[in-house]
């Protein structure tokens, strides 16, 4: 493992992609939502997507660009075409709009197609929280890698949930997570380290189970989590995400672009409710009352959100560990697109 | 078990709830929904509830009479006091007031408290599906039965979640389940069968795996399902059904009035999107390709709701199954409030 600081690592990111055409405040903020991922400890949607997005660029899926487009629009709800620009400017997109039509309408729901990968999207939970708005987001994955329950095969993306509220105090409250047992992040991890998986994340080729990291590649597809429960909410993210947005289905299963993204996020002001105030309030005994539950032996009660905050304090402090060869990976684009990496680097 | 054909137990349910004082119209609603919760397959939710219902006018919990009552209002939003009377009553006016303002407004929320036990969540979503509006329904129950991810203890209610969306042909799409591994019904049923409980469904009082069925009475408790990823969902429930309502939160775990609920629904008008016919032409396809999807050995691939699609038929057919132990406490209720159920099964 490699550890190289935020800052720097920033640095190189926003480099990378003006190098490749990308407006500075665009190239900014498409590496803060990278970073960020690190940084909360979900490296699976981090700065590992500096080379895969950069191929993308050059591949011609990703409209450098693009800007994002409300096609139909009322007071409380908008469509946008994403223009294949990067996901995250699209996702950008629907999030403030979201926020802006819940601030003045209370309530509001927005979808987007033409999206390319988004990213970690409890980033745009988190963000509309921080503005005092409750939000969830279905997002569908138009790359089948996950079974439905009882299934044989790939059928669906790991199409994520998340939800998200406003909290006053130190603890925030954040879901979010593939609708799979685990992403497919966990088990690069688990080859990176040369250990078996648990036999209940994925299935063989031939529906068999197993514990072999590498089972992906071979033919093998990852289960969705909590048997016929995640497997229910694995379809709503499908039919919220793709259906409803006109975005590519799991099972169509063509591999170009890579790894769209159909995106849904429905947003809710308190204050047609209890009112922010009180919600926050409640919320934040609430989860004060949770974080300190006795726990099982040798275990501890954790708020949803409470480990990335902890993994994000240490990360900020002692920089963030890569594996070698997503360092080398980046290393290697910057050679080929002229990002003087050491420089940065002193 | 007794066989009790559909009219019959639904007339029973009237007679019962008239002689108590709820109108013809506000019973047959009322009733409706607990025979169609036996009809699906759920008979937690079912006409168990003639006694415990009846139980809870007497100790003046239930307000037969009261009227549901929206205290805040805006295009897309309303909030709701249900001022105790029959939670179904609430829920009622909850889910047509939604769909109502998603015609309109293309998305609405809508949330309420002061409101009791409303059944089984999925005949609400399901309904807003036959008005072709999608929507996403989050109660909390107000009686801590369920731990929280590696808590020790009770802590939440069985919390719910239910997503429903419109479609056009012969399969449904309801995903309608307790945020618990199983709901606490499930144990009653293996109980009365006399067998074990799987180990990964309680922990008893200290923490310990088990299989006993009967240890909920004993101080054990319900896991929320799927580890982490059901404990946020459960939590997602919580805020919205009862921090955002005002409703009584779980680990409050005082008793009376007993099992109330905190609701909140989102809706969404397809047309903000796609529109209502491509939305049920792709959702429909998407559907019918996951039903013949090939199975793992033994098994079958079902959509979410299909099950219950088939319960229902079987049961209109060949009449509700009902525990001994259930008939009996019908049949002393109607001694009681003078019922005469032999004139109505004759």
């Amino acid at each position: 493992m490699i550890t190289v600081p935020v800052d720097k690592l920033t640095e190189i990111g926003i480099e990378i992609f003006t190098k490749q055409g990308a407006s500075l405040e665009r190239a900014t903020f498409l590496v803060e939502t990278l970073v960020e991922a690190n940084l909360t400890g979900h490296d699976s949607h981090g700065v590992y997507y500096y080379v895969r997005y950069s191929d993308r660029i050059k591949d011609g899926y990703i409209k450098v660009d693009a800007e994002p487009e409300i096609i139909k629009e009322t007071p409380g709800t908008a469509y946008i075409d994403g223009h294949w620009t990067f996901g995250q400017m699209t996702a950008k997109k629907l999030v403030e709009v979201a926020v802006d039509k819940a601030k003045e309408n209370m309530v509001a729901a927005v979808g987007a197609f033409n999206c390319n990968h988004i990213g970690r999207i409890g980033y745009y939970t988190n963000w509309a929280a921080k503005q005092g708005i409750i939000s969830t987001f279905y997002v569908n994955v138009g790359h089948p890698i996950v079974s439905v329950h009882n299934g044989l095969g790939k059928t669906f993306g790991t199409n994520p949930y998340s939800a998200s509220v406003p909290t006053g105090g130190d603890i925030p409250f954040l879901v979010d997570y593939a609708t799979s047992v685990v992403a497919a992040g966990k088990l690069s991890v688990a080859k990176a380290k040369g250990v078996k998986i648990p036999k209940h994340w994925t299935r063989d080729q031939y529906g068999r189970v197993n514990d072999d990291p590498d089972i992906l590649s071979k033919g093998g597809w990852l289960l969705p989590f909590g048997e016929y429960k995640g497997y229910g909410l694995q379809m709503v993210s499908e039919l919220l995400g793709a259906a409803l947005t006109g975005s590519r289905l799991g099972p169509q299963g063509v591999s170009v672009p890579p790894s769209p993204n159909g995106i849904f996020m429905m947003a809710v002001n308190p204050e047609a409710f209890v009112g922010l105030d009180e919600f926050v309030k409640t919320t934040d005994g609430l989860l004060e009352q949770v974080k300190n539950w006795p726990a099982l032996g040798g275990e501890r009660v954790m708020v949803p959100g409470e480990p990335e905050k902890e993994t994000k304090e240490k990360r900020m402090r002692e920089g963030i560990e890569l594996p070698e060869t997503t360092w080398t990976e980046i290393n290697e684009l910057c050679e080929k697109i002229g990002v003087d990496i050491d420089a940065i680097l002193k």
